[in-house]
């Protein structure tokens, strides 16, 4: 008898559970392969960018991974003199300031992967996850894939052992040793670099190794270099480059250019030559004149860099491959964990939204032309980067072959905005309304700054009307699904903003047959945020639509969606209107998206208009 | 076979559980005993103070309490009209602005004793609880009091059943169902109100009962009444006041003075008489016109004040007393959960040291004379304000007889001082310097604002040195048992501020033989807070004393003792100097006690008073 799923998702890894957290809002019924026997304890991935945390954050424990990770501040260069020595030459903030509440952090790849984990058991008993198990083989039923209600891939699935060393629930019990079948609506492949998932739908890898090679080491390192808890570049004058990565408890991460191991073009290096040693006398001599030494070595590994984008996302738009499987780089600038998280958040909401049947099938396409695009520029950015990493510096101006170091730090500092994460911008398409979408009336209202079309909405602080409480906004954006209809009417002591709001407030009103559609729960949800003195304006001269319908089910209001632009008693003005740039004459009205993407904007009169761009997205 | 451990406590309280962190801390082998067979899961108290907070997170975990909570902004005052209809009068900050980093916020107290449970289970495994169980006596062996290795007191424990529905861990399973004999060093009585532990010992509880009678009730509110979620007190023309307290989960908690039931004088009130329309209706007359109903009913009690304080603390200083077991008084202002944790607070570090041998037993004299003074000062308080809050609002200026609403105004902000913990200031004694202690040399250096001998050391953010990121001083000041030599050096890139620091790092070299004594772990740590810009000193030339010596033993320093009064790159400037008040040329040290409060201060030349204070209280 074959099981019936919703979801099956193939590997465990960053992409995967962040897919899967999507499934356990949704309580989407799915199943994860993963082949490994168990979690990862060590090495992998570290970086977290700002946007990631971000993204964790609106699931509800960014700010705990924030707590447990090690915080880079600041990043320091440090490049051979006159002389050939190495000297500190410029420090540069790590994360832009005022980018983001979340800065550029680090902790190691088991740690968050638990966090996610243990989000997904907490939130649903529908997720649960098969390992060590292999999927066999993929078959599409192609007669059934525009029917909403079918099974039409099957997956033949080996379930290698039956000691499930840390599954979340019950998938392994029901599955036998041996060969299984399981049916399902969807499959993501998030198996990683040289995808089985991706080799069954024709996936092809464009773009190319690299030549150089590198050695990773996470140690307690002892040692007088002083910077050694910033992030740092170092190039020396003839001994290859190193970058440092201060990390949780005590650890630091050295990636090590290995200058001395040079494989043929086109052919790759053999692993089996390297070894802690070799690796960490190369870094001793990039770090000359300092000592450099270790008790404690917790993981080492050596790695050649390819860079490659996958020609396809999808296929039927039933199968998808996101993270490793569709794009593979440099592990130095940070991007492959944070990317392939950002790729299954992207597809991981769509699919809730067509499998709860709120949203309408054609939505899927978005997942790959949102997303390919932002792999294409990861490459080249670290095409760029890896190059100039990887070169020696250039002595003098005349010095052509080399690097010059001023080039270095503005590629850097620049690439910083890009591997922040927060740069990302989705162009107009079905989800994310076309510039000129928006009426003539509201235009000159669209701030051109921080809210942009298919961009993050940013989080400023807010103070709660009903009970004085500073809140960031970005607090309010959760992942649960809802879109949510942002309504800035500006100062509403003058009598025409006032009265604006209350027009909107009628349209909004549920009891109303001309009302806005899409208000049920989990659909468009209306919050307020207004600009006048919290003090002056009363709860329940405010419209309805704000606080009536409580979720939780027990009679009361929820009280937590008006919110004013005022100052709090503890913790100083999040001045909201002036950093998003909202006029506080005319007001100005924000869809965002379920994952905080801004998909429409207009004025308080323009409703029409979101609504008639949700009619292409949504159910009714 | 008796059991010998180090500690005993009755009561699995608020008190009692603190008492037990400090347990966990220093791994004394501790059992708990409480006759209740499980933890609470509502009603009891809620209410959270900025000092509480700030002490469990010295523990690691206020920060997420403080999330979890509902916080407090704003005390709403209604009072009659002219025509006798309630109206907003007034609104004040809650917690007054600037005074703690953690504002007065409210929790469930069986969600706040789960934090504790949880911490003191991931801190040791030696500690236990019993439950269902009674001590049935307690005896004391006299001859042995001074002995350090005995286990002078003898528990009779009846453990009434065996199922150990949340015990912490093995007690219960070496306990036998029936009597157990127990051996300890100490025993601390939390067993709350009409104490078991406090009789045995002679304990007379001195003040008494009032006539007022208050109902208290956790409902989910139905209402139009505007302030539903800010904290309010709520004088109505003749029908008595009201206290609200929102609370999480869309929760209230009203606090409502039932007028119709007065009790003969000196009598107790008979609960039984009680029901929760009784209470409701009351609530609803004190504040009509506005509606209020509800769908949800948490939990509800009746009780009548009682305001007491016990003649004693202590007995042999082997035997302690800590919370309700000896002080009682109105729950309005929310102080008997935080005032008991405090006790234990005290207690608890000072019983670890003696116990694990760092100092010396005459500092738990200090424990009653600490606190009893903070039990009387809290029912001197607590007697004032109930009687405002009890008594019918002054009609005009002539009314006698009725209470001022500006004076209830006055005492309630001047209360939130008091009330938010913060102010508890503890006098000279063997572990506080008396202020002529110290030196000439030092005396203009000493500010006397916020830095106070006896008084908690605020927090402010710092930088840290080595890596550039912001932290609050608070979260340096861990309750792990360690006494802080904090050195405030000034700006170090003047010559004379580098040398005098310098000079200070000599005596603070541990290999040095004339150097400062107790500096080894868990005693006294020495941090460093300059005042100069972070990018122009470098580690190195700092003394070895504030980095050498890494707690984690895998031979690495320890970076994070070292710290700058400087911007930060994302959240600004503490400005901790100007805050604490410490000139920048002269410099200043100050120790601090393992729970935060100031022990002595003075220049960076005067150490050597330091080491004649501490040589009174902890051992070579
Ligand atoms: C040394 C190193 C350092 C790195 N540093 C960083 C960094 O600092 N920052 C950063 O962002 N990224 C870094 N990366 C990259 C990062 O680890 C990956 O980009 C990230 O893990 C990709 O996530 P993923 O979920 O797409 O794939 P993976 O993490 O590779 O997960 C794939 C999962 O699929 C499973 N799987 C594979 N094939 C099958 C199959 N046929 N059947 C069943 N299961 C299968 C695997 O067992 C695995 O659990 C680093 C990687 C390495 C190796
Ligand atoms: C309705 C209500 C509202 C309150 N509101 C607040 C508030 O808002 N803020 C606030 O700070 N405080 C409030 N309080 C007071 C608060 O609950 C107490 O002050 C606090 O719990 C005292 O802590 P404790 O550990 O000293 O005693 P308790 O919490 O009373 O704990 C005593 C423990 O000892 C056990 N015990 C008792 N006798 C024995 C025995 N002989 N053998 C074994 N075990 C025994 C009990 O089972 C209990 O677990 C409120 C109390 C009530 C009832």
């Amino acid at each position: 008898m074959p099981q019936d799923v919703d979801l099956v998702i193939v590997g465990a890894g960053p992409a995967g559970l962040m897919a899967a957290m999507w499934a356990a809002v949704y309580q989407l019924k799915t199943i994860i392969i993963d082949k490994r026997e168990s979690r990862i304890v060590n090495g992998h991935a570290d970086g977290l960018q700002s946007r990631t945390l971000e993204i964790l954050h609106s699931f509800g424990f960014g700010d705990q991974i924030y707590k447990e990770a090690s915080l880079m501040q600041e990043v320091c260069f440090w490049n051979p003199d006159s002389y050939g020595v190495i000297r500190r030459t410029d420090r540069i903030p790590d994360t832009i300031p005022g980018t983001s509440r979340f800065q550029q952090s680090v902790l190691h790849q088991g740690r968050i992967e638990n966090y996610l984990f243990d989000f997904i058991e907490r939130t649903s008993s529908e997720v649960s996850v098969m390992r060590p198990a292999k999927p066999l083989t993929i078959d599409v039923d192609e007669s059934a894939i525009e029917s909403e209600d079918a099974y039409p891939i099957s997956v033949r699935v080996e379930c290698l052992s039956h000691n499930q060393p840390n599954g979340t629930s019950s998938a392994q019990e029901n599955a036998e040793v041996g060969e299984n079948e399981i049916r399902c609506k969807y499959l993501i492949g998030c198996d990683g670099a040289h995808s089985w998932v991706g080799r069954q739908i024709g996936l092809v890898m464009e773009g190319e190794q690299t030549a150089s090679i590198w050695g990773v080491m996470d140690v307690v390192p002892i040692t007088d270099f002083p910077d050694i808890r910033m992030r740092c570049a170092v190039h020396s004058a003839n001994s290859g480059s190193i970058m440092i990565i201060p990390r949780e408890r005590g650890l630091v991460r050295l990636y090590i250019q290995l200058t001395d191991i040079r494989p043929a073009r086109g052919e790759r290096f053999d692993k089996s030559m390297g070894s802690p040693s070799l690796i960490f006398d190369a870094a001793k001599k990039i770090l000359q004149p300092y000592s450099l030494s270790y008790d404690y070595l917790e993981w080492w590994t050596i790695y050649q860099i390819g860079q490659r984008v996958g020609n396809t996302y999808a296929k039927f738009d039933r199968i998808f491959l996101a993270g490793d499987a569709v794009h593979t780089h440099s592990p130095k600038a940070g991007q492959g964990m944070n990317v392939s998280m950002h790729d299954t958040y992207n597809i991981g909401w769509k699919l809730g939204a067509v499998l709860n049947k709120t949203a309408q099938r054609s939505i899927l396409k978005t997942y790959e032309s949102e997303r390919r695009p932002i792999a294409q520029q990861l490459i080249e950015f670290d095409t760029k980067f890896s190059y100039m990493f990887s070169g020696r510096p250039a002595k003098d101006l005349a010095d052509e072959a080399g690097i010059s170091m001023e080039d270095f730090k503005a590629t850097f500092q620049k690439g910083n905005d890009f591997t922040s994460g927060l740069s990302v911008r989705y162009g107009a398409c079905k989800i994310v309304a076309q510039e000129h979408h928006k009426s003539a009336s509201a235009d000159p209202a669209i701030p051109k700054s921080v809210l942009q079309l298919g961009s993050r909405l940013p989080s400023f602080q807010v103070v709660c009307q009903c009970d004085a409480t500073p809140i960031q906004l970005g607090d309010v954006l959760k992942s649960d699904g809802s879109w949510r209809l942002l309504v800035f009417p500006g100062d509403l002591r003058h009598e025409a903003s006032m009265q604006r709001l209350k027009n909107l407030g009628e349209r909004l009103d549920r009891s109303s047959p001309c009302g806005f559609p899409f208000l049920t729960e989990n659909c468009v949800q209306p919050i307020l945020i207004h600009a006048s003195p919290r003090r002056e304006i009363e709860l329940f001269d405010l419209p309805k639509a704000f606080y009536c319908g409580s979720a939780a089910g027990n009679g009361g209001f929820d009280y937590y969606r008006i919110f004013a632009d005022d100052e709090s008693y503890h913790q100083g003005h999040g001045h909201a209107y002036e950093n998003y740039g909202v006029d506080k004459e005319r007001g100005l009205v924000v869809l965002v998206r379920p994952d905080q993407y801004t998909s429409w904007m207009g004025g308080l009169e323009d409703l029409a208009e979101a609504e008639r761009l949700l009619s292409g997205i949504l159910r009714r």
